[in-house]
């Protein structure tokens, strides 16, 4: 990968928490002499796309970008959506070659973007950076190729993989670090989700106060049968969305959340549960690209069992607690084959706590 | 720490597994102009130490080492051992200048090997490399000072924290490297430890095979009913020391075991089971300086329970098993300050398994 789209990969990271449901993408201009003419990334939806906050860069520096090369993290767009097409701006700006880290899954770009600029005469160059731009928008990917959210479970445990005591305490396992870290992985996610066991336990807001935040990403919480308390905690985030996904109906229950300002939909499943798989459609027909879980035990466990998690984010904690609330509700297996098998792909030590991106291996594979 | 104090940690390092029961000592002689004279480290217990080692290497090499600095990484001994007194052979040698990372916590030496040598007119420093001497000794310093070895505890477990399935399957939970690198932990220890549940249930030969070692350390049973089956698979290792505790007499058991090269000793404790806290007291007075311990779930929360583990050596397999055995039998606890607090002082990922080492904190004041 050369230096430019390094840095053009550097822009697009600035773009995580910011431009979702759009992807993460990063634009650096440079002329023949390989100087840096403009830089951007992708601002919030409806905001410019990286390449023309490059461009409009170039001009705030008074740099004229004529013959130039773009180095974009991802193929410039050919169709207006809120926005009007990358692709023309490039063109129209005189742009001589585009050099993009990898095709935009996007079903309404795939290639397109590619062929419209070397129709005008544009050198097109892909693949330097792709699978970094892939990683850093998985969620997007997942999104456009599998029409569903990459689903990332966080926990918090003991050493010993408890997450709770016995009779349900679990506030704080893990210390400040290890939460700060745990909130600006909620920041960056499209949407966070939890269970109503959780929040008839813990009342949480699961909101981002710990770190930085540009908005409060939609609370999703899966309640079965309408029992989320109207005064919950959860409804005292100003603006951020809430929405509750019910089997049963229950028509009182309903109002009242809509009157706290919940979105409530029906998608009842097996057994008078949620569908889990249709709720994760329903994101994904949201825009969401990244599901940040935050749940119990419990629907730990279903998630899991119906085989929609990617990845789990684990914070341990150095401690023991013995008998208490495991991270999943799963097994007993009947042999160590059965297994949910992982790939460690990130331990860092944060603050006292350890944390841990476990992969299912195959879930990227889309 | 100067540049031969390291080097001499590097030599004191090479005495893993080899020096038991004498601390892993290294040294250095260094003459005025900063030549390296001759080097080495502690030998099998009866062999030299590392100053006598060192001496002899120079001797090798033909260096007179009158006027030498000798860079020594634990104070050298003045009593007669099975060897003579280091500081009489550094005398004699005419050996003008001793740095030393540590004094000997052997209240058989404690500054006198330093006062002897000073009388000497050897001119004596003690300091650098205090800190890495220590650990790399934490054995031999907790059974000079507390009387007891340090006691590792050793875990395998799915990163849900569960060591074995309901049933009690756990073979193998991680992968080939990081039972490797468990056995060369095993390598290290004066003694390994494991329990009856373990024996019966596993047959276990718990000894060295997957690591290089220069003697197969003793294994510890505790078997408060004399159960260890005389067919047990750790009978068939040749000629490495089996000591087995028992609470009950069963003389009929011991005979047999006896019969099997076993050494039985009982101290009885509360509730017919083996008095865990004389037991480490007699393997301290057996010259153990760490204990590794292997066992089960409900050993390991014994030993837990009454305060007799330092450490933990945790390995990690990227997978989750759900139900199963966890790590200790502890708890259900009031609350979570009751938990067992821990301090990661490690963390290496090893192979696809990750490897945490983690200490109660507190536990190497001593």
């Amino acid at each position: 990968m050369t230096r430019k789209m390094e840095l053009a990969l550097q822009h697009a990271r600035k773009a995580v928490g910011i431009s979702e449901p759009n992807p993460r993408v990063g634009c650096v201009l440079e002329d023949a002499a390989g100087r840096i003419l403009g830089e951007g990334h992708t601002q919030e939806a409806g905001g410019p796309h990286a390449e023309i906050a490059a461009l409009q860069d170039a001009a705030r520096r008074g740099n004229p970008v004529a013959g130039a090369t773009a180095y974009v993290t991802l193929e410039p767009c050919s169709h207006h959506g809120r926005t009007g097409p990358c692709c023309d701006a490039l063109v129209a700006a005189g742009i001589a070659r585009v050099v993009a880290s990898a095709q935009d899954p996007n079903p309404l770009v795939a290639g397109q973007g590619f062929a419209r600029l070397r129709a005008a005469g544009v050198a097109v160059e892909v693949g330097p950076g792709a699978e970094a731009t892939r990683e850093l928008n998985i969620g997007f990917f997942s999104r456009m190729v599998r029409g569903t959210p990459w689903v990332r479970m966080k926990v918090a445990a003991s050493l010993d993989g408890q997450t709770a005591l016995a009779d349900g305490q679990s506030q704080w396992i893990t210390a400040e670090a290890a939460r700060a870290d745990g909130h600006a992985w909620r920041a960056r996610a499209g949407a966070i989700l939890t269970g109503i066991g959780t929040v008839l336990e813990d009342d949480p807001r699961l909101d981002v106060r710990l770190a930085p935040v540009g908005r409060q990403p939609p609370l999703v919480v899966v309640d079965s049968r309408l029992q989320t308390p109207a005064d919950a905690a959860l409804f005292a985030v100003p603006g951020r969305p809430v929405w509750i996904y019910a089997a049963a109906r229950e028509p009182e229950a309903q109002q009242r959340l809509e009157a706290r300002g919940a979105t409530v939909t029906h998608l009842p499943g097996a057994g008078g549960k949620v569908d889990l798989a249709a709720l994760l459609k329903d994101l994904g027909g949201r825009g969401v690209n990244e599901l940040h879980v935050e749940s119990g035990f419990k629907l730990n466990g279903s998630l899991l069992r119906e085989g929609l998690v990617d990845e789990f984010l684990v914070y341990l904690a150095p401690r023991l607690l013995g008998a208490g609330r495991g991270m999943v509700n799963i097994g007993p297996l009947a042999g160590l084959d059965d297994a949910v098998p992982l790939e460690f792909t990130d331990v860092q030590r944060v603050g006292v706590d350890l944390r841990v991106v476990a992969r299912i291996p195959g879930r990227d594979r889309f």
